[in-house]
């Protein structure tokens, strides 16, 4: 009886924490991790404010935890995308396209994770992540010149170019969808952006014009 | 009498003022702003640390004017670069090239200006002359497509890309030049860093193999 007491209890403990990072993650998809505050969750995850920390040591191992499972979920489409059949530039493509839409479809959980100020801990995760980003597609442009459909260059160079094209364009604080008036004057070519950001990189990548 | 004694005081304390100015450059120039003590600076130009406050109100305004007065030499180094004879194209590459070259001759500097994280007062310098960059560019951009050496784009999101492009990949967490060991591999093209920068943006405009 005692033991199945306690797996009862682990279980129900388990639930909660996962409640509690369910929470966490709409609160951050909404505001941003600045506006995830403790309370707020506590009361979507119907917990008491401090029994979240009976799951989690701090604030900012919360946050780390569901910047991990946000962005391994966003890494995961990405791998997804480069292990299509295809060529490397039909798989870069859609894996672009696929980061692209993901992040112009949830803008604000995109910033959260790309480019918004946030503690060391949690920072130390997005340059980790950065850096998995970066190997994918360095990886990636290997094999393209291996095949042929990419022109030798130094792969980890362009992969930087790459990260930043996208992550700058997507996020940062010139980007078009943080400064909506500035998008498109009169005569401006109305291309919705995930297009730019695909010919640009692919272009960039390539010499070919798409 | 006393008019010359005013005009001789008026130009030592602009002397001063100016030395203290100079001082904080080359300290941000060899490490960052986070290392650019007041203490420092006031032996360095010989004056007693306090009457720094007498010529800025604060260390945060010193940043600033020290912030705007080493991006602005470098917003006039492209505006040159853009203003030469040459197609679009040949200027818009002339432009990167000489960005490129100055950022990695002076790679504290260009991380200082670009990436560090630095106060608000500074950031906000920072975001005005983020914009001047991509305005820069993307008139450029605009003039290539009239003249018919770039193709029809919108050239707001794809100034975005480029200066994106160029930031992560000289001075972002990613960049080969924070990262030494990372930067190539036995198998690896030696391609300076400018260069791929170069090629990726302006092939990323063209579609035109460099």
């Amino acid at each position: 009886m005692a033991y199945r007491e306690t797996e009862k209890m682990r279980l129900r403990k388990a639930a909660a924490r996962q409640r509690i990072a369910e929470c966490t993650y709409q609160c951050v998809a909404e505001g941003g991790f600045r506006n995830a505050k403790i309370t707020r969750i506590a009361q979507l995850a119907g917990v008491a404010t401090g029994s979240i920390y009976r799951h989690f040591e701090s604030k900012e191992d919360l946050f780390a935890e569901i910047f991990r499972i946000a962005t391994q979920r966003e890494i995961d489409k990405v791998v997804e995308s480069l292990a299509t059949p295809g060529s490397a530039i039909e798989r870069l493509e859609k894996a672009l396209q696929q980061f692209a839409e993901r992040a112009l479809k949830g803008p604000v959980m995109a910033w959260s994770l790309i480019a918004e100020p946030v503690d060391p801990k949690v920072e130390e995760e997005r340059l980790a992540y950065r850096k998995a980003y970066a190997d994918l597609f360095e990886q990636a442009i290997r094999e393209g010149i291996k095949e042929g459909c990419i022109p030798d260059q130094n792969a980890r160079q362009s992969s930087t170019c790459l990260v930043g094209a996208i992550a700058e364009s997507l996020v940062g604080p010139l980007s078009p969808t943080q400064n909506e008036q500035a998008t498109t004057t009169a005569t401006d070519n109305n291309d919705p952006l995930a297009n730019t950001i695909i010919r640009f990189c692919i272009q960039g990548l390539t010499g070919t014009r798409r």
